[in-house]
């Protein structure tokens, strides 16, 4: 084909949104259909909930290896919530973008920022909003295990992530979860082909510009 | 669905390619299948091809003609290839542009350029390149109505012209056609889903940023 299998960086994709969205099952499906995407395992010190699963879901980890872990500096992101912390590991971040691939960031505002200002790698950031309050809202109490006092919280929570929403790359209001899913894959599809990024350009392309 | 239908302004959708590389081929497929996006019809002194239809693929007009629109400013850009002319008028890319519809623009490099200087509107440019230079050569090769002579022109041409690939937003090597119009699509897909161009925000979003 002339393809000559060059190499690039992976990108950081950030998926974020309110809890409650919909992006987990996004995210989900997203992973299920793309091989060449991985999701970023976060450490988190909050209980395990049930049907999660340990190095999967998260690493869960006790608040002193948390703390060692962070003054190292072997997080690129870290932030608490609800007195929890969560942080995303640099070291297999930094290996599976130097292999070529692509990781996908289930992260706040906060560790979106975060991410921005301490990687130096290629970030490519996703807004999910719900289609309406009272939809979220619908979503928030259908999560049977969760007390009036916690949907109240993240309710507040959830207004004050979406209130970052203009920061992000990219937004997706997630009235159909097909539609969505399909927006979130074209943005992948799409940013992988922009220019500098593309992987295997035939040779005579590359030699055509005094620019590279 | 909480959406208020708000308006945006149209992208200006740039596809640039050297000549037998299918970008014709792509623009028309991408046209068949998405209705919101149109294509912007240049005006040039050429004379028309056998199948080629006035109005259509062109407005094909008398170089009088087109230097008047040149010196009134009716012309977005404007190039001359092989001593024939063709620019694009600057009335219906704007009624079209402010309808909120995309425009694709089936143009070179040098009116890329000119676009990107004179329209302050929001570009997205795309190179579709050929997978290699034999490939492009037969391509070329196959167009019984060109002598020899038309063809080297056409090939001397198509290098200077893929030079300035780096110039792009987003490079797609169009190795199968129907894959090369799901990356277009793609593209165009993400680029409508780029925070601050996206329609249809539901309304508490909007009021949940004091950026805007």
């Amino acid at each position: 084909m002339g393809s000559t299998g060059i190499k690039r960086r992976g990108i950081m994709f950030v998926l974020s949104s309110p809890s409650g969205a919909g992006k987990t099952t996004i995210a989900r499906m997203l992973l299920a259909s793309d091989p060449a995407i991985t999701m970023s395992v976060s450490f988190t010190t909050r209980p395990m909930r049930p049907g999660e699963r340990d190095g999967i879901d998260y690493h869960f980890i006790a608040p002193e290896v948390f703390d060692a872990m962070h003054r190292r500096g072997d997080l690129l992101e870290q932030a608490t919530v609800f007195g929890h912390r969560y942080g995303t590991p640099r070291r297999p971040v930094d290996e599976t973008l130097r292999a070529g691939r692509d990781i996908l960031f289930d992260i706040d505002w906060q560790g979106t920022q975060q991410l921005k200002h301490s990687a130096r790698a290629d970030l490519v950031s996703v807004f999910i909003l719900p289609p309406s309050w009272a939809e979220l809202e619908r979503r928030l109490r259908s999560r049977a295990q969760d007390s009036e006092e916690v949907v109240l919280r993240r309710m507040a929570k959830a207004a004050d992530e979406m209130s970052h929403w203009p920061e992000y790359d990219y937004i997706v209001v997630n009235r159909q979860v097909d539609e969505s899913v399909a927006s979130v894959t074209a943005i992948l599809a799409a940013e992988r082909l922009r220019q500098g990024r593309q992987i295997g350009l035939p040779d005579f392309v590359t030699s055509l510009s005094a620019e590279r």
